[in-house]
């Protein structure tokens, strides 16, 4: 493998950084849900600033659900993590020889051999902090989660939701009629739900055109199937 | 620890199944989004019938991006991983000796000694597929992802936030009046919320009533927010 390939090898492993992550999450769902909402609604209502106030309506709402609900959901999460914290450094202390035969045996499993094994074990329970280290990673297959992350994973994605579920709405703001209103966002959003399925591909590492196809097949089905719902009660 | 101290280790130990994860995902944004769209509508809308299209509208298309968008997501994840797989086999085969010197890195991370990890890395090196294995979990963290739960996943979520959208929604289609409709719906769905946090916090092993009454709070919350915003564009 050349320098080239090297390179490559570095870049392909590359994985996307938390916040492009949550900004993704947030506008995927945001570009797509408000969107299918006003379209569908489009067909049935008369004016579009009641489009527009149902679909900020609804910003509104998955915003807070996608927003707090996740940052509630990582601080339960973070709650059991210290509770198995917890309950790992006492049995580690209380049923040391449990334990101990617990590293052996993910040991054997990832194919080390019995000689080794007695030998690696002594070593790793030889710290303490380590050995829970080890049996939260390897046993219970828990990473500490972090707190501050939590907080601003969540402003991310509330706002990224906000961000994405306007644009589909823009339209219906500036044009009295509806239909103008629902022609001119269905271009428009279609068109950002592409852009941003290529940039997600981009930054997740898949196939970017891949990508830009499947999230505006998305948006568009959604967005048709809502529609077809709101013809067919109205 | 006496037995029931080791039984409740188990017990405590254990996870949510995936079907349950997968209902509760769903039916989270489900009893949310939709409870607190047709929430905020009735503050500004004279119909109720109105207020279930919105409803129903958003139902569909939200069932669709979590349900669609998810399958699509987990595909992406597999084959993200698939390729990842070929790339690590063939670096274990190109470039035998600096993968073998990432293994003795991990090993050492892990506390094990010099002497240690130079077997260790041995005998994970001698098996193959054991050493791709081993690359991929430690190396890059990445799992194999199963393409059929992909797909059972992804139709768990999306009935699930119909189901859990229909609840707050059946008030509006059995009362014409608007604000007993509002009124009903409210009730109705904060209850749900709350018995829907209970059982998710059983299901979690995490306080039941503190999730009981942050999964209420959450749905409150973006309902109220939805009211406020829809009651002043209009």
């Amino acid at each position: 493998m050349n320098e080239k390939a090297v390179m490559e090898h570095v870049e392909n492993h590359f994985m996307a950084s938390e916040f492009v992550r949550d900004v993704v999450i947030g506008m995927a769902d945001g570009l797509t849900v408000p969107f299918a909402l006003a379209a569908g609604l489009s067909g049935t209502l008369s004016s579009s600033s009641l489009v527009v106030i149902a679909g900020l309506a609804e910003i509104a709402a998955g915003s807070i659900a996608m927003g707090l609900g996740g940052y509630l959901a990582a601080r339960t999460e973070r709650d059991h993590y210290l509770a198995e914290l917890e309950r790992e450094r006492r049995e580690i202390i209380e049923l040391p020889h449990r334990e101990r035969e617990e590293v052996a045996e993910i040991l054997s499993s990832w194919g080390m051999e019995d000689k080794d094994v007695a030998s690696a074990v002594e070593s790793i329970s030889k710290d303490y902090d380590r050995w829970v280290d080890f049996m939260m990673k390897f046993e219970l297959g828990l990473e500490e989660p972090d707190p501050k992350r939590a907080r601003n994973s969540s402003l991310t994605i509330g706002l990224s939701y906000i961000i994405g579920g306007l644009i589909p709405l823009l339209p219906y703001m500036f044009l009295q009629n509806i239909k103008t209103g629902l022609f001119v966002s269905v271009i428009v959003t279609l068109l950002a739900l592409f852009i941003f399925g290529y940039a997600k591909g981009k930054f997740m590492g898949t196939k970017p055109f891949k990508s830009a196809w499947q999230t505006m097949l998305v948006g568009g089905l959604a967005a048709g199937v809502a529609y077809m719902v709101a013809k067919w009660i109205s």
